[in-house]
This record gives structure tokens, sequence and C-alpha cells, in this order.
């Protein structure tokens, strides 16, 4: 056990037991917290929690009593007294667990928002050494994670490959589009991306409830005239949007818009906000695309102001300043997180070579299970 | 075209279109939103939206100039003439999208809370008829749309009958556990699921960003002892707690907590509140799983507050006048919203007998998705 995850010091106070840790964090523990997170609650195999505290609570929801006679450490674990029965917690338990805002904020991971200066182009890595290491295949989960985007390669050609690779994190997230999808111009679309279109900068499937979170793009030809490929942050856009005024950035969080997909099968609809923002106000989604983008259906006296916020978020996107361009070669596979980063693509030619692109999609917590599962097979991580 | 979808005047306002149906229902379209959706700027096959207002907006987002100088109504379309160009709206096309707040609230689709006494056990179809019927497969996908909940009787005993009903709706929708899975008593359990313990009301998979929308569950054999099942509206059991306390619901749904899930491949977390709420403010989702709530999180000072609302509402999924139990025959399918309506069972002695349910899921979306489909082939629903 680290030294800074020894316990210095363990206090009794009036609802929590107060720890400072070997380093000097200090951490209270709510009682209600240490009743319910005993580590004998919890099952041998599964290691999912069996204690349940409704039980303990009364009928009208009043928490159970959780007084502590004492509190004892001796370095390596505090033994709480229930009066009665005992809890013990390893301290290096309590330690990865600690909810103090020093230790919230030690632990959240926040994403490195770029733009065409600070990432002009995505990080590489390579097919092969991404299989074959998995110390690659973490530093390229990395990236994925931190940036949002990164490029694998010398895949080889052939079909599947790109699923191959994909499922090195987890299953695929299938769509009404398939497991797995080829984008190229095809003779009857149901979709804008089938055809030899430019296709502005936009996420994928923002008319679904849950639109698919990492996407893979599996480069197979490409030597049509055009087809260059752009992806720009949207969380650093969003971010810019917020430095020019507060107020539209604001409504593009709190505005659900109209999104919609149908074709012969489907009539999939969804609405939500543009800037999607979790429990803690921090931006965690974008949802943007022109061509799914429904009749707006706001209140009247909002709709010329959400329209010039949106407008204004819009042409952010078209700002050099945030895109940067590629023109994908064979063997490339790029693979970006889709509700953040934003895809498109230059019109292409399609009579003057061909344009193929192998594509699927994960969902973007196993991207994040993955990085946990590889740090703690390479011994990064204990918890 | 009926004659309420008929435009009766249409008056051109500084901003505006306004339109006076037949029916006397007025609604006001802006002109930017006339100007955006124009029919003529949708892709003549796959329908979507091919023309780009953001095209038009001035580098800084200012909104282009809409400025009708006419419109014309002949009844059956208005013709909106900008001084040069035109766009013509059929009057159905504008009826369907109408966003005067009456057109809004009429097309809202809100589902029908329930508890014991008002819905003592789901509504009931057959499996065969199912398949055979669409409109049989309509009322069925209609009564999960509204409650959340409806059984399927009279299923085939074979492997694959849940998946095959569940993709009369849409593809499955996979996860860590697989594509589709069987719950009974396993030796070497990943998940308490998967042993013959009792289940507490719980939502399934609220550990990952998006859980699964709407759970299948075929039970193939229930001949153990015990094994009930038990389910539960969990938006009338947050309507119920916002009754009692307006700061207990607030609490739930404006505090994240940690869901966590691991076994040898995956480390699953995400954090999201109790009571999601949509960007309208109307309860959309419940993830509430003892089993999988890791240690919280939040800040000390609000830990002993949010313990007391949380077990508040564990405590009213534990009254009796919430719960709805069935004990599920060899050949019922229950499908219900896995986000909405918890489900639960009462623990079963693997020594006296067996207990299988074979499960998949697909993602919300997707069955609202498949009803407006139906609709349409019915010749129900125009848009």
């Amino acid at each position: 056990m680290s030294a800074a995850a020894r316990v210095a010091r363990a206090t009794l106070e009036k609802d929590a037991v107060r720890i400072v840790f070997g380093d000097g964090r200090e951490s209270a523990f709510h009682l209600l917290w240490l009743r319910d997170n005993d580590p004998a609650g919890f099952h041998p195999q599964t290691e999912e929690r069996v204690f349940d505290i409704v039980d303990f609570a009364a009928e009208s929801g009043e928490p159970p009593a959780a007084r502590a006679a004492t509190a004892a450490a001796d370095g390596e674990s505090i033994k709480v007294d229930w009066g009665g029965a005992e809890s013990i917690f390893a301290a290096d338990f309590l330690r990865a667990r600690a909810y103090d805002s020093r230790s919230l904020t030690e632990r959240a991971e926040r994403p490195t928002l770029w733009d065409a200066e600070t990432l002009p182009q995505p990080p590489r890595f390579d097919y092969a050494r991404v299989f074959a290491d998995k110390a690659a295949r973490l530093q390229w989960l990395r990236a994925l994670a931190e940036f949002g985007i990164a490029l694998v390669e010398s895949a080889p050609d052939r079909d599947g490959a790109v699923c191959d690779l994909a499922r090195l994190i987890s299953h695929l997230r299938r769509t009404n589009f398939g497991e797995d999808f080829v984008v190229e111009s095809k003779p009857d679309p149901n979709n804008i991306a089938y055809t030899a279109h430019a296709l502005q900068l936009h996420t994928d499937l923002p008319n679904r409830e849950s639109p698919p979170g990492a996407q893979f793009l599996h480069c197979r030809r490409n030597d049509a005239e055009g087809g260059e490929s752009v992806f720009a942050d949207g969380f650093a856009a969003a971010a810019e949007l917020r430095r020019r005024s507060e107020s539209d950035f604001r409504l593009l969080a709190e505005t659900p818009l109209p999104f919609r997909f149908h074709d012969r099968g489907h009539d999939l609809r969804h609405r939500a906000p543009t800037i999607g923002l979790d429990a803690d106000g921090a931006v965690c989604e974008i949802r943007y695309h022109a061509a799914l983008t429904a009749p707006f259906d706001i209140p009247f006296e909002k709709t010329a102001a959400v329209y010039a916020a949106w407008l204004r978020f819009g042409r952010i996107l078209r700002e050099e300043r945030f895109r940067i361009r590629l023109l994908l070669r064979p063997g490339e596979i790029v693979a970006f997180h889709n509700r953040r980063v934003l895809h498109g693509r230059a019109a292409f030619d399609p009579s003057s070579g061909s344009r193929r692109l192998d594509g699927c999609y994960i969902d973007w917590e196993d991207a994040l299970s993955r990085i946990r599962v590889l740090r703690r097979e390479l011994g990064e991580a204990a918890f």
C-alpha cells in the first residue's frame, strides 16, 4: 500500500469519520456512506452490492440511524463500530473512493479541446501493433478518449478489418443501417451519405435517443476526385460559442430541436438540444446534422433567437481554424467520438474514380471500459 | 385534404406568415422557418434536407434576410414570394408541422402513469396474432408505449422465439451480456440476476450511458418455488415522490449518482441522476439498481439530503400500491420500457425446480419508429 493511501488519522465526528491520509489529503466519509459501503455488503463472486440500505430505512424513507461509537485506525484500515456490529474498511478502498472535492477533481477525466492549430492532424497508430500490443492499444484508446479522434494506419484491405479493430474494444453497436455499413455512392440512397454530395460537418444519427458513441471509418478506396474528409471538435466549437455569447450557448443547451430520419422501414425521431450538458453542467454531446434536422417545433417567440444562436454555431463550425482536413488513404481507419467530433466530406465525382469507406459504431462507454480493463491488465490501476 | 388542413386565411406579418386553417386553428410560421423548410430543399429520394440555411447566413452567423413580399392562399397551399424566388407550401404540410402551442400539445404523446389499482396486470396479446396481423401488432406496441409494459402469451417454446418477437420491431440492442441472454441460476455468475437471489425492483444497466430501452423476457420454465415477478411504473413513483416533496424530486433529478458493473472483461461506469428529465422538464428515465450503485461521489454537504431523498424514493418503490406481481408462465413474454418500468423478482429455490427466462433488448426509439411505420402502412397517419 502506498503511503498516500495509509490512514494517518481517523476522527469520529457527529455525522462522519474524517480521515487524514498519509500524504495529508483530508476526506470526510459520511456515516450513511460508510453504512452503505461496508465491503462485506458485496457479493463475493459478482462484486455487485448485495446490501441494500433501503432495507434498513423506515417505511417513510427515514434513513437508518448511523451512529458510530468508535473509529480505530491502524494505518492500513479503519474499523467503524456501530455499537454492536462493526465494519472494516481498507485504507486504499477509502482513498480510491474519497469524495472530497480535491479527490473528485483528481479523478475527473476531462477531454482536451482542440482546433486546427493545436491538433492539425489526428494522432496515428499502427493497425498490427494495436492488435499485438496491449500498451499500444491503450495508448490509441487514450488518444481517442482525450481528443475524440485517432487514426490507425496500415489496416488490411479486406471486408471486416474495421469491425475487427472495433471489436478489440467491444461488441458493435448496430443501428438501422446495420451492424456495419459501406459509405459509397449508391443508386437508390436512403441517406445523403450514400450519394456523392458534399456532407457538411455533422454528428451521425442525432435522430436517435442515443446516437452511437464512437464511429470507425476504414478507407478502402479513395481515388475519385474530391472526397476530402473534414473533422472538428464540437466541444471546442461549443466553448467558442459560449465565449462569444453565453446566451446563445444556453439557448442551444436548453432548446430541444427535432431530428428525423425516415425511409421505408423506419421513422426515427428524437428531440434533443444541440449542445447536451451532463448533470454536472459540462458539455457531453453535440447533435448537429442539417440533413436530419426536422422543421423546428419550438415556441414562435423563441424561433428567431434560436435560429440566430444555431446559425452562429453553424458558422463557427465552418471556420477553418476549427477544421482539420485529411484525404483518407486506403488502409487508414479513422475513429472518432461521434457525439463530440463532427465529420464531413467534400463532394466527389463518382465518374472519376471510386470512394469507399467501411464503417461501424460502438458505444462510447465501452471504449472507456476497455481503457479501464487494459489499465488493470497492465497493472496501471487498482480500481 | 381534410377541411381542417385547408388554409382559410394567410396574412403576411413583419416576421411571419399567420395562417388560419379551415377549423379555425391559428398558427404563425416565422419567415426564417419558412425559408428553412421550403419543400424544394429536400432530397427527392432520401427526403433528407439538402438545403442548409447556414449557407445563407452571414459569416458572423447573422440570419439571412427573410422578407416575404406576398403570401397567397388558394386553400390547398400558400405561396411565399421572397422578392424574386418563391416557395410553395402545401396546406397539409404546414398543418402537420404547425408549432403553435395547441398544435404542439395535440401532437405530444405522454405516457399513462399507473399503479397496482389502475393497472393490476399488464395488457395481454397473442404471439401468433402479433405476427400475423399488423393491426394487432400496432395495438400491442401502443400498449407498450403507453403503459411501458405489455405481455404476449402463447409464444412457442423454443430458443430465439423472444428475439423473433423483438425483431418485429427492430434489430436487437446488443450489450456486454450478448445479443440475447438467458436468466437462470448459473454456477459462476457475473451478475446477481444469474443467481437465485431475490432481485429488488431495478432498471437494467444504469451503469451504461444509454441503458437499453425495451426489454423482453420470455418465460421458458418457472417451476421452482418462488421467482414471482414484480413490476412498478417508475414514472408514477417519481410523480409520487414529487407530490410528497418537490425538493426530494429535484435532488434526485439533479444529482448524478455513480453506477458501475465490472467483471473480467468490463468496467462500465456511468454517472447520471436517478430521475432523468428531458429538455422539456418531463421525466424521461429512471436509473435505479442497488446492486450496481457505486459508492456515492457527491459533495459531503449533500450526502445526507441525497441519501434521504433516494431512500424515500426507494421506499415508495417498496409500497404494494405501486407494484404489480405476476408469476410468469411458460410461453409468456413480458416486454417493458427498461428505463421507465422497474422489474424485480422474489428469490427462488433452484433445488425445487427450474426457472429460465430468455431475454433481449431493443432501443426505445425503435419501438416508437415501428409504431409510426405501422400507422403509415395501415393508412392511419400521413406524417
